[in-house]
């Protein structure tokens, strides 16, 4: 295929992706969803094994829970805030005015109770929280929800919103480690069986601002985050995958024991969905019904 | 089955609606989603026939798109907007001295550039007005996506962040009215063949404040709204379907045309599928293995 024209101007001329005229927001073609689907379902087959209980999350979090999440400290760029209107008729008719003058009119709007989930695992440890205690073997979670990062760009592997699927281990250090470690090789696996060219390298989180640069290396240092990158539509590789492992930070802020005074370690290994779908249409080309025997086998069985 | 108990405390009893702390939001488990999954090949089943183009939105749309939409002034106290932390690191320390006293932070958040989608069809039209005029034969969409509306309420068949699956007919006038009727008829079909009972009966959307009235009132004389309501968890049988003709009025908003000077006219069937799949529950109970065989033949062949 001609690889000198940008990937996403090639997924619209064929109408794969569809430009909603603003960077990072892309209405998909069926064809786009058939391959999601094919790869939630060949991701749930190299988890079946543990028998995760499956949740799914819409798009938002109570507002309290995500304040108490810390994020706003590390990565207040990237989170999305849901606001509304909250007048009664007068205040109706000015806000008409605005719209009809071309001011802004969402400026008066009120915060209401929601924030946008901004990676699937947040709205799981508030739950988890009002659950009590973690029995002794720990908990184990499939969960899947749209995220929302605040980052327009033209590269289509960095949509503002998108979904991510997780598995998220609750439990001792040991098991949560224990997780990322089989993780990384079924991944290792599902990818290869993917025919996608890949590495998996250390990694940080974006962190904000200046003290943001600490935690950065802190991170890399004690190699809490590791990422399985494919080039996809940027010069560099995108990261496709993550696997990370949060010690207590979430049992921490939420209060997870697994028994009184014992705070239960956590890891989560992250699946890019949309990410990992264009990776396919790069590699493989725009007509899934042609892609290599293997890949379809693994997606669609 | 009990129906002394409200139908949201039995559904959370047995784990398969998860609350979120907030009303109107809730996690779903992988039975609720496996119905959802059912119902929407049921539906692209009794819609195959037409081979509409598929196209699936993220959850927000422009706000410029939006703004032109008229939304804000027939439903404002409904819309959500998107809002994001724009500062530096002088304005993240004061952000976190807000949040760690307690005060609302959320406040100096400035509007991005998106809005959350307020019903799937909604960011098909500017699409639309971009791909230039209709070509004869008109055109036909099915869309889904994830949408938003601020009602916050103890009944789970209102839920702030809801699915809808839509069916979309741009083209004249008989056009969209012949496909409004056959859309009727496969619903009654549907719905039956779900073993759930329900009625049509012509509608209105709910219009804003004192001038929202008049809007109403033509709206139901005009029989521009039906609605197909079943029984769900209120006293009152809950709007799960709607079957609207627009008229002109997408076009005249996006100059959708059919030739020059020639407006085109749009109607749309759309489902709610939480809505729909509560119903499921409510009418045959917990346990989806166990409902009557045609049910299950129907979301899953």
């Amino acid at each position: 295929m001609d690889v000198s024209t940008p990937l996403l101007e090639r997924l619209v001329e064929r109408r794969i992706l569809v430009p909603m005229g603003v960077d990072g927001l892309y209405g998909r073609s069926g064809i786009f969803e058939s391959v999601v689907t094919g790869l939630e379902s060949a991701i749930a087959r190299a988890g079946s094994a543990d028998e995760a209980e499956v949740l799914r999350f819409p798009p938002a979090m109570p507002r309290t829970e995500f304040e108490r999440s810390e994020y706003m400290k590390s990565f207040p760029q990237l989170a999305g805030t849901v606001h509304a209107f909250c007048g009664g008729d007068r205040e109706h008719m000015a806000l008409l005015t605005k719209l009809a003058t071309g001011e802004d009119w969402s400026r008066d709007h009120k915060p209401t109770e929601l924030v946008l989930v901004p990676a699937a695992c947040y709205p799981l440890y508030p739950m988890l929280a009002m659950e009590g205690v973690i029995p002794g073997g720990g908990r184990l979670f499939d969960v899947q929800s749209y995220c929302f990062r605040h980052e327009p760009s033209a590269d289509p592997a960095r949509m503002q919103f998108f979904r991510m699927r997780e598995f998220v281990r609750v439990g001792t250090a040991g098991q949560a480690l224990t997780f990322r470690d089989l993780w990384l090789l079924r991944a290792k696996t599902l990818i290869s069986n993917l025919e996608l060219p890949f590495e998996i390298a250390p990694a940080n989180d974006p962190f904000f601002g200046r003290a943001g640069k600490l935690m950065k290396d802190n991170q890399l240092e004690q190699e809490l985050k590791l990422e399985l990158v494919i080039p996809v539509a940027s010069a560099q590789p995108t990261a496709c995958l993550s696997f990370n492992y949060h010690q207590d930070h979430f049992s921490n802020i939420w209060q997870l024991t697994l028994a009184p005074g014992k705070s239960a370690h956590s890891a989560c290994v992250g699946f890019g969905l949309e990410r990992i779908v264009l990776a396919l249409f790069r590699h493989h080309g725009f007509e899934p019904g042609h892609w290599p025997a293997g890949v379809r086998h693994t997606l669609w069985g």
